[in-house]
């Protein structure tokens, strides 16, 4: 009987096609990897997912694949990116996160130890966010039918009483708040591909914004929008807010938190730092009179330090982004339509 | 600024780099393909998560990537397998299935007739379970960076009061009760792969469970043990079983409802069919007073129809599958050590 399968190599220090089989080998990578990082009691249910209480409430729901390229880069990897991104998604829900599933898709062929790595940094990235894996599952693909691998986290939240973020909030006045730099993270992968033949001194901002956007809620009564600004960036962020709250919003230029390396190396390769990705990266819709509190509170968190007014909702009824310029004049600020950075996340 | 990017032909007929972009392109396949299939109040709400009400109770949760290959298979293709696949999970839990989110990950090329036929069935599947699609992710990457698409489906339920679905409950003279037909879905990937050579007339058994298992769960007091036995197969499953509940479990081989073709192609192929993937299998244990009851209810539901029990508890104190063979002596049922079939979901 044991005699049906290929006998693999149980000290390989690759995956192999028998880690997703669901046999030894998987029950072994397991125990050996993903349990010592992520052990927790809801996860050592060890069924096919894990059963807790809730209280009676709202709850916020979400996922996200992860497929960066490359999957180590300055600041971050794959993994924390992975976490940090749901994480991010359920606090701009108004959220408290409180478990995450991981779906691993592994290829034929990569590194345990880079595998390992990957896990003990999305193991670091849920206890800084506070919140705990509790389910997963991992599959392995044919050498060259994925790329090293590709990451799913699900997560789900708790929305505290008396938190309503909804684009359809937005008031006339309202301000936008940027919580930090612009671009960081799109230039920073960029750079980390090695076919582009340029570097800077750029990491990654990936990190979770739970926390700070926890304490923001419990500051300010009337928090409007929360949006994090990831693929498409600040622009294509603030064009769905503008359509979902038929409000315009209009940006300062002078105002943008965009860094001169960020701004450089989009000038080389012919990018707008509006359209870039970032990941650790909040947009802020609120009243203009909680501004300054709002402010106040980001600025005591390393993610918020540089947190500022980068625009205003000028009127609703019409959806529209415009920018007055450095010169004074006002141009459009559109979606961007097709593709501009593939696998930046 | 709208020629920062390569201009993307909106009308080609397959997968582009740009509809991962984040941008226009990007919502031009959420509503020309997603939307309209899985629309639902939380959905549309929108926003990076959904917000929804749940009561105060127990919640199962789980998650699952799929990676079939072929993507189409006779019975099925990866959209219906990565609904009910998540189903099932939480179905096994004891829970009734209330929402699930879909993260697809694209290979640039991929047409996007496939890709409308895939989110179809995900569609009826998730109609045919009672349960929501709510929140989503896409993610396009280059041509030869993975195989066509995987889905990963994350889902969430409410565990009934009073339903303690645990293998530790497990008691000697319990029954296993197998659903149905074993190695079904395995062998029929199998066939479909057409460098293998060989047809049969099989169709994978893949259906969701939950509209069954919820019935069962409300006629009978005492279920120990709810499995659905995929990667692995039944002898993977039931080993499991055996080392959670420190149980020794008996086979009967000449009651395992395995189909005369399953039989023939995994003794051409030299597999065994206990170690082949079942996708619309659970197996059961309770008590043996129980069995009669569980049975007529299991009958009644086409995946349910030839439900019969397979074997039973024979001992407490240690793990051990064995099976009394049709020869009447026994042998050891071992889990399978490395792959016996890769990518059979």
């Amino acid at each position: 009987m044991e005699l049906n399968c290929p006998i693999p190599f149980t000290d390989s220090d690759c995956v192999l096609l028998a880690h997703g089989g669901g046999g030894r080998m998987t029950h072994q990578l397991i125990s050996r990897i993903f349990y010592p990082a992520f052990r927790n009691p809801l996860l050592e249910q060890d069924h096919d997912g894990c059963v807790f209480p809730v209280s009676a409430g709202r709850m916020a729901y979400s996922t996200d694949s992860f497929v960066v390229d490359p999957i180590f880069f300055p600041g971050g990897n794959i993994g924390d990116l992975a976490v940090n991104g749901t994480v991010n998604d359920l606090a701009c829900c108004g959220a408290k996160p409180l478990y995450l599933t991981a779906g691993f898709i592994l290829e034929e062929g990569l590194k345990l130890n880079d595998l390992e790595r990957i896990v003990q940094s999305m193991k670091k990235a849920a206890d800084r966010a506070g919140i705990q894996i509790v389910a997963g599952d991992t599959k392995v693909v044919e050498r060259g039918k994925c790329d090293k691998l590709f990451i799913n986290t699900s997560g789900i939240g708790i929305v505290p009483a008396g938190i309503h973020i909804a684009p359809s909030q937005v008031q006339e006045g309202d301000v936008v708040i940027c919580s930090g730099a612009i671009g960081v993270h799109g230039i920073t992968i960029l750079s980390a591909r090695e076919s582009l033949g340029f570097e800077t001194n750029l990491k990654s901002d990936t990190v979770s914004l739970n926390n700070m956007l926890s304490e923001l809620l419990t500051s300010i009564e009337e928090v409007h929008v929360l949006r994090d600004p990831t693929r498409g960036g600040v622009s294509g962020t603030l064009n769905e807010i503008a359509q979902a709250a038929n409000a315009e919003i209009i940006l300062d230029e002078t105002s943008l938190p965009i860094p001169e390396e960020v701004r450089a190396a989009s000038d080389i390769l012919g990018l707008d730092p509006l359209y870039i990705a970032n990941e650790g990266l909040v947009l802020i819709i609120l009243p203009e009179k909680d501004a300054q509190t709002a402010l106040s509170v980001m600025h005591r968190f390393d993610e918020g330090r540089k947190a500022t007014v980068i625009g205003r909702i000028s009127s609703k009824g019409k959806a529209l982004v415009r920018m007055k310029t450095i010169y004074g004049n006002y141009r459009i600020v559109d979606m961007l339509s097709g593709e501009q950075l593939p696998r930046i996340c």
